[in-house]
């Protein structure tokens, strides 16, 4: 039989989270004499002392919700029982805590990365494709089928063709305000690292996101004299039929594949790494094994001078308490403030507020509500002050540990990450998600040791250890920290890459179509 | 030398169209006597009276501006010399026709169809693979390739395997105000007649957007005892490993083949034709050449008893009048009238106006503003009273002309014309696109002979002949209500379908994400 188990996040918690798989009996007794007065679900919440109606519920030393009638010792703590907090304003929050020891600096890591001419580092050496608009997307799919069956071959330092597909560039309102969110995405996509400081565009001709406005003059660094922005326009006169379309692009492709081809991997500093965090499916063991971990190997990236993005603003909205304390300074607590007020306001005009966040089966994997889910979506975040905020869209230009503002959605946050700049995505995930970028690495994380041995080829990290006992949060910690410096090498590979499984490019568009 | 030509709309308009190509020169004399005083682009307006500063500009027998100074017959109408009309406000419009003699019938034309359970009839065979979320649309893609490589030549009969993938399904506000339009729609794609009436579909477990959210009871009519929603769920705990959830994918997919392949074209009546209307990249032409001849093929399709949808809400707001006096009767006009009004809203809530619709194209090509471009595109409706008015999203279930309310946008406004049954899709342009959609046949009307020629094979019709006076309105009307007809039937392919060609289906969520 196994042994019954709990974990608990802070000594002031007066409710547990049952780690047994298939969850525990009515009658369980624990080591520590705790008894179950009703069955417990795999994930979810036991008090671990008699609340009164009313009571506060606390779980990471926060108030997660009232209880909404008396809950006796042992008893199951069903969604239904938990009464949410009323939301947190963004008035009179806590400022910065001064004279915060910095976390100590790690030294000697190091990954084979591909140094780019404006000093970013890429983890794979891509062609990519960029689209004004998205009328010219099918064309684009058939040229990159021939290239890569017919040019790639010949370019065998070259990882890889993608297509920068998306649903914008016409048919939008493109002077709204928010309008400048999509455009500067993809603006900023083109010169994720990944790509080598090459932009490469295919446009229609008489669309709106023309590509002066996608690319003004100055936004992309010229490497040679002669070598700026290079656009294929598939309504230029000089194109006589389809087959006129896909050799203008075909030939511009392998110029840029010949370039490509001379970039060889070399040894830079772990703080070249640009790693962008986000949760997926989460489940009450998000909070509990995969987060933790992240948070634990988002210290130790930050103490070896990298950049990490922690995001998705609904979900961490009702912690913003947390996080303008944790603050660098001053500048960095209001602009957080800034794009929480932002982003209540969008979801205001649309109509709802945050409670819009939590899913059928986070409910089900035992999180009552946006509270609870947003303190275990922050603890991926670590320790470390919070150095900078970014804007939708933006482009990251510092090191340290980031706030990038981005819906939860999994494929907008990982968009707008992927445009700030990111060379590593983690991804942790309780149901399990196949997740997967063209662009960049994802590191796929399971909370659960179920998910993990039945989904054996598509999660990359197991961090259900930490709650069967196997593994320290520490342990998991480490291991995602080096298996990002080899995946960062090519030396490893995720599973979504072995697979080639990826999903879309989602733009974050808060302006109408039109 | 070529003989000069203009092309007048109406006999109140002042002003014609110059429709040789490449424009004509300052000092051309035109048979009538017009000189022209100034160049004229292609495409674009002369005047041809002296307009007085203030005085109206006619075209299409309608206001499309005021000249903002002096305008001497012979002179080019730049935009800059055009003031836009006021918008017309949803109030005191005019009443529909009373007593309207209707179109004459026009019988014995047929098409070779698959006919549904349901009585609706497919131009093409299709296995339609239905997501409920983004989150599996990588996992699908790989199943869809392997189904096509490995189970599709042993089904003979059917055309296609199609994956409905979208952005939508989680990270959205799914109990927000609008939210109900992308469900309904995935919902009504699903049952599209090119799909044959099987709806299959692939749901991760934890999304939003549940099975049976997507698909309430009812919503999928149960063909025999035993055959209704077919899922599979890649969290179902019986797959251990990505191979299962392959496995699964393919096995009912290869059910849903063998059903379909038993399937065989019959001869039906055109009346069963489904065909969608939309125009993108519009110059001056679209609405002199291709929409007219559009608006020809539509009177046709509806004498025979067919269904004709035209959309495009932004593009037809500035003929609202126009519109509520051709509908069938009140209720129409006031459906017709609603969909305005929240149109106007959306765009209001958004920091917009209708203003934002018109693309560097549209005025490069001759459209002063929205105004001139609505009485263009309006144009490919014909003369057929309105006969009903659909909500994005919504399923059609009648025949006639209908107002399907839509954005603009040709991918979004493709996507709501699938969702309402489209089986034939027509497509005008003028700069040139290369727009395809892999579950029904589009085909593309160029309006100039120029882009006719040079887009040779992308273009399917050529009503540029219009403009040079090679071929009447009638003519091209003709020609494609037969080709229509034809590739209803299987018998020709669009170009799209022969490079196979398609863009992304794009759904319309006014709601937020999360
Ligand atoms: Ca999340
Ligand atoms: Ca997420
Ligand atoms: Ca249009
Ligand atoms: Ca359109
Ligand atoms: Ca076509």
């Amino acid at each position: 039989m196994t042994i019954p188990r709990t974990i608990r996040m802070h000594e002031n918690d007066n409710v547990a989270i049952v780690v047994n798989a298939g969850g525990l009996p009515e009658g369980t007794v624990f080591p520590d004499g705790l008894t179950l007065r009703t069955r417990v679900p795999e994930g979810h919440k036991v008090a671990l002392v008699d609340i009164a109606q009313g009571e506060r519920i606390v779980r990471y030393d926060v108030t997660i919700g009232y209880a909404l009638q008396p809950i006796a010792r042992g008893t199951w703590i069903e969604e239904s029982l938990v009464g949410m907090p009323a939301a947190r304003g963004l008035d009179d929050l806590p400022r910065p805590v001064r004279d915060r020891a910095p976390l100590p600096p790690l030294e000697g890591h190091t990954f084979e990365g591909f140094r780019n001419p404006d000093g970013s580092v890429g983890t794979r050496n891509i062609l990519a494709i960029s689209e004004t608009v998205q009328c010219v997307s099918g064309v684009v799919a058939f040229a990159v089928e021939r290239i890569k069956k017919e040019l790639l071959p010949n370019y065998p330092y070259v990882d890889d063709v993608v297509a920068i597909e998306h649903t914008y560039g016409c048919g939008v309102a493109i002077d709204a305000p928010g309008a400048e969110i999509p455009i500067r995405t993809l603006r900023n996509i083109a010169k994720n690292p990944n790509f080598g400081g090459r932009v490469m565009l295919v446009s229609l001709g008489c669309e709106k996101l023309q590509p002066a406005r996608m690319f003004p003059a100055g936004s992309i660094p010229i490497q040679t004299p002669n070598q700026g922005l290079d656009t294929v326009c598939l309504q230029d006169a000089a194109h006589v039929g389809f087959g006129d379309m896909i050799a203008s692009i075909m030939r511009t492709a392998e110029k840029h594949l010949a370039a490509l081809n001379e970039r060889r991997r070399e040894t830079v500093p772990a703080s070249e790494l640009v790693v962008g965090v986000q949760c997926g499916g989460s489940d009450a063991f998000s909070g509990v094994t995969a987060n933790p971990a992240v948070g634990f190997a988002s210290d130790l990236l930050v103490r070896a001078g990298a950049a990490v993005m922690f995001s998705e603003t609904t979900e961490v909205r009702d912690g913003i308490d947390q996080l303008t304390s944790r603050a660098a300074d001053d500048d960095v607590a209001q602009a957080m403030i800034r794009e929480m007020a932002w982003y209540d306001e969008y979801l205001k005009r649309g109509g709802v507020d945050r409670s819009a966040n939590t899913t059928p089966g986070n409910k089900k994997g035992g999180l009552a509500n946006i509270t609870e889910k947003a303190m275990g979506s922050i603890i991926k975040s670590g320790t470390a002050p919070i150095a900078g905020v970014l804007s939708p869209g933006d482009k990251l230009q510092q090191k340290g540990l980031i706030y990038a503002a981005t819906p939860a959605s999994d494929f907008i946050c990982g968009t707008l990450q992927l445009a700030a700049g990111m060379n590593m995505h983690v991804f942790t995930t309780g149901r399990g998600t196949p997740y997967g970028l063209a662009a960049v690495p994802v590191v796929k994380v399971a909370t659960r040791d179920d998910l993990a041995r039945r989904w054996h080829d598509l999660m990359d990290i197991n961090a259900g250890r930490i709650a069967t006992g196997e593994a320290t949060i520490a342990d998991v910690g480490w291991e995602l920290f080096h298996f990002l410096l080899d995946v960062a090498s090519g030396r490893k590979k995720t599973w979504a890459e072995h697979w080639k499984l990826h999903n879309a490019l989602t733009l974050f568009n808060p302006a109408p179509v039109t």
